[in-house]
Formats: structure tokens, sequence, C-alpha cells
């Protein structure tokens, strides 16, 4: 199982993701004036609800989060801090977009990790670390009653497919972990940049 | 495992909380003028979709309703008598909001239960004890296309917060399980009916 | 467990099925001009549901699919051959109507055949066997934002009710697995059939 292990380095940055999609899910809920409570509920969805799924899914109950404080503590964390440094999060837009790109890698690394220790196959791994990493901003965007942006315009989930390929790939050379980590978190960020600069977008079905 | 046993008490108010859930479901279901199936399936989901989601978090399959046939017996039952007595219901806001604010405090409690017996965090059990109580409701809400009450206006589940954090607390005393579940359910309705009188509501988040 | 082991036949027509609505799902998200992704994500969630959601409650886990890799290769068949042949499947709507009519008559059955392999009682597995058919065309429509249509005017469940109950009822008989499974198909699509032709619809409950 060495070759699927988390490192540290993998622990520290999944709960700074989780740490910015919580504010993002706070961000979001304050904007359709939903009350404490219902932000509250939204911000935590947002930020385990991909990884809860995935657990659901591959049958790996209690679910993740249950089973570390440390994942509630960050998110109340991010609530607060949510609170009291709003204006400073909306004008960190690109600290917070970074971020959030780091995040989508590492939750998508660590789905596909969990996803493949368990015997499952590389396809059905990816699709689980993508989950993992998107999955709580559907959530997110359903429950406040719109159509999800992920199902409109986002090249979001296609970054996922494609960190999720390139680590599962990578695991079948002889890298070490932490550089697998490093060279799909680069992946990610550099292919959503591009997207955003060009604005990349997928047409239609027709 | 004694300490957090149900007594008979409990699975009778269970039972009851159930009726309650099943009746409010249809209730909203005929205002939607959805048919008699779609009426069905919400009220079913009222009902049991709050400790639905609980049992698959928490890893405790098949899930409780499919394992006790009372269940699927009493919310038919609740379905036949909101056919047959609808008016009555609607006339009884007042017995139904009561039995609706015993039946959260005692689902809150047996979800609290349930959790704390795996072994998780009591902070884990009283979101788990939540959750049984209040996601049928946002599950009925959501599926007929509504934001759901709860992230709008209500003090609904903070309610189940405070009757699960008491709950749990009473449970670190000398005090029996029956006692305890009474003060929970005691403050439970006091609560929520100082609420409604008072119009207690959260701001919205800005 | 011979009583409950499924046929070759069964296993060939549930592919078939699995292929009908994932064509379906795509048909629904091309109408609504979702991009290649989201259009893909609505077409696999169609196909496998239903029966993913059956897994999750009664425990089966992981779920189906990620277990057998030809449910992942019959749904990708489905999307490429919606996206060249598209026209011809529109065309095609009285194969597609029988196919799906048979599509839902299986997940019916091969429902109602795990749960009662868990040692579930009949009503819950033919709660099961409903889910397993009807229950990815409601996530399909709820995602698209939606009321789902089976909550308002489709006979669709009741069908898969019946089909449930005959195959149970059947199992109680002498007669073997692929007799009792041919005539619940066949009585599956003749109430379709019947209740299309006359426009059979439940009323509104009022």
């Amino acid at each position: 199982m060495d070759k699927f292990s988390s490192s540290e380095l993998i622990y520290f940055v999944d709960l700074a993701g989780t740490f910015v999609f919580a504010v993002s899910g706070w961000l979001l809920a304050s904007k359709k004036e939903l009350d404490f409570f219902g932000a509250a509920v939204i911000s935590f969805i947002t930020a385990v609800g991909g990884g809860t799924l995935r657990d659901v899914l591959i049958g790996s109950t209690p679910v993740g989060w249950m089973q570390d404080i440390n994942y509630l503590l960050i998110i109340a964390s991010a609530m607060l801090a949510t609170v009291f440094f709003k204006r400073i999060f909306e004008k960190l837009r690109r600290t917070m977009f970074l971020f959030d790109s780091i995040g989508i890698g590492l939750f998508t690394i660590l789905g596909v990790q969990k996803t493949l220790g368990l015997g499952l196959s590389p396809v059905v791994a990816i699709m689980m670390g993508t989950i993992s990493a998107v999955f709580g901003g559907v959530l997110r965007d359903t429950l406040v009653n719109e159509i999800p942006l992920i199902f409109r315009r986002e090249v979001y989930a296609t970054v996922c497919v494609a960190g999720g390929t390139t680590y599962w790939l990578l695991g079948e050379t002889s890298l070490n972990d932490e550089l697998r980590v490093i060279i799909t978190i680069g992946l990610t960020i550099t292919i959503r940049i591009l997207a955003v600069v060009n604005n990349w977008t997928f047409k239609a079905v027709k």
C-alpha cells in the first residue's frame, strides 16, 4: 500500500482545500441571503460533499470527515473567517482561485488513491476522484436551486479527469508519491488558468 | 450499551413521529397537486429520509426502516388517514405542531444514540441527530422544487442541535435514559413554541 | 440462492436497459443545451442512478457498476451512438419505448432479486426494485431542475410496482426463473402500452 499512501503534505493541502471550499460555500450562501444556519449547512456541504458521496459509493463508512475531528474544526474556522474577513476574501479572488485549483487537484488525488486502494479499476478511481473534487459544488448549487454551473459552462470537472488520469498514469512509473502529487497539481492549475485566460468552454450538445 | 439503549417509550414516540412526518409530506404534496403516487413518495421520503441519510453516512445498512416492517405500516396508515381525514388534520394544526416537535426531538435523540453507539464523536452524533430530524423535510422541499424552508427562515434545525447537545450532556450525568429523553423533548417543544410565539428568525447573512 | 440467481438472459437485457437509459439521458441533456461533459454526467446518472441508490440503501457497496467494467463500456457506447445517430434515435421512438419498458421491467426484477437475496422483506424488495428502475430518471429530471415527471403524470413507477409484485408472487410458485422474467416483462410492456394508448393518468391528490 506504500504506493498509494498519503503524505503529511497531502493531508495539509487536503485541509487547506477543505477550508477554501467552505469559504466558497459561505460566500454563495450570503449572496442568496440564507440565514446563519443555512449558510453553515451550505458551507459544510460544499467542503465535504464530494468526499462523502465517494465514501458512500465505495462503501467506506462511517464517511471520512466523521473520523477526524480536524475536518470539522477547519470548516468551522473557515466559516468564522469568512464572517469576519468577508471583504478580504472577496478581494482575494486570485488567491482563492489558486487555492481552489490546488484543492480540486488534491481532492481528485485523494479520491483516486482511496478507490484504487479498494482494488477497483482505474476508470472508477478517476471517476471517484472527480466526484470527490466537484460534487460538493454540485450539491451547493442544487440546494440553492440553480442548475449546477458544472453542467453549463465549466471545464472544472474535465480538469479533475485530466488530473486523476495523470496521477494514475504516473503511478505506473517509478516516480515517488510526492513528485506525482506535485506534477498533478501543477497540471491542474495550468489547465484551469489556461481555460480561464482563453475562455475555454464546451459547446452545448445539439 | 445500557446507556444508549432505547426504551419502549422511545420506540412508540418514534413511530408517532414517523406518522406525523408522513402526514405533513402528504399535505404538502396535495397542495402541489401531485398525483397519488407522487404524494405517496413524498410522504414516505419525509418520514424516513432523515434516518435513511444518517444510516447511509454512518454505514448502518440495510437502513433502519427496511428491518422493521412497522415503519412501513405506520406510514401507510398515515397516508390513508390523511386521505380520509384531511380536513381534520388541517384543523389540528396545533396538535400536529406539538407532535411534530416531539417527533423532531425524538428523531434527534435516536440519531445521537445510534451514532454514539458506533463510537463516533459527540459533535458528529449531534449532527447526525439533527440530520435524522430535519433531512426528511429538506428532501421533501427539494423534490417539489422549493428552496428548503430550513435554509430560509426556520429555527427548526437549531432546535435539534440544542436538543441533541442537551441529550448528550445529560448522558454525562447520572440521570436515567427516560428522564434524559423527557427533558430533551420538553426543551425542544419549549424552544419551538417560544420561537413561533416571538417570531424568532435568523438574519440573512450579508 | 438458485431461486434468485440471474441468468445470462437477464444480464444481457440489463446491459440493453442500461444502454437505452443512457441514450434517453443524453437526449434530454441535448434538449437542455448542456455541454458535452454535463450531457455525459446526466446520461451516466440516468443509466446507473437507480441501481446505485438501491445498492447504497441495502449496503451492497462498492456499488454494482463499479465492479463490472461492462456497464461503463455500454454507457460510453450509448453516448457515442447518440452523438452520431441522434436523428435515428429520435425517429425510433417506438423501439426506444419498447426497450425502455423492457429496461424498467428488468431493472425492477434485478432489484427485487438482490434485495430478497439479503433476506429483506418482499415489500422492501419491491420498493428497491422500483427504485432501481425509476430513480435514474428522477435524478436526471431533478438535476436539470424540473419537477420529476414521475411525480406529475406518469404511471411509470406503478408499472414497476406491479412488475415487482408479479415477479415476487411467481417466485412462490414452481415456475423457473426464465419464465418468471418473461411473464413479468410481458406484463410490464402490456401495462405501459395500455396506459399510453388509453392515456391513463392518476388524478392529482386534492
